[in-house]
């Protein structure tokens, strides 16, 4: 489950789902290079985590709408804490890994 | 790299070297359950990633010792913020994915 918090597209889905319910393809539009396949699976696997709720309303056609739970909103903060580390940091850990693998 | 910060070993090693620089015998001692491969490998990980140093000083027999470095000291509160929310709400994801799994 942890996993969750550093995949990309489970962080860029619980962002999207920030701003209210979506549909799949509201999704699709909002988390730039996404494939259908990969939203599908990482949307599953929220969902299966508790951290997003598939709400089907039998329409004609069927609508469905994802949203975040109370647990992903308490996610929220820890998944923000890693965003900014990682933007302030990365930099200096691609340094170090060149720097690793240029020794002899 | 930023499985790292999910990364059960990483995240026990960089907490025991919280309490300052360690050898590798003190670490496996430390971490309840690593294996001395998973400690070397983890560790080399973690030096590549700039988040520790290693510190070979020229005695007989050498000693080796590592250290954290500003980068994983950065980095600290972020795990221990992906630790609480885990302690608080792991209960809560596991239940969500029985009540997943044994859905029709």
């Amino acid at each position: 489950m942890l996993s969750t918090l550093t995949d990309k597209w489970a962080a860029l889905a619980i962002a999207a789902l920030a701003d209210g319910p979506q549909r799949h393809g509201e999704l699709a539009r909002r988390i730039a290079g996404v494939s259908q396949k990969m939203l599908t699976q990482t949307l599953r696997k929220l969902e299966r985590d508790g951290l997003l709720t598939r709400t089907v309303t039998a329409s004609v056609p069927a609508r469905v709408d994802y949203a975040l739970t109370p647990l992903s909103c308490d996610l929220f903060p820890v998944m923000v804490a890693i965003k900014t580390w990682a933007e302030a940091h990365m930099d200096r850990v691609f340094e170090a890994r060149a720097q690793f693998d240029a020794r002899p």
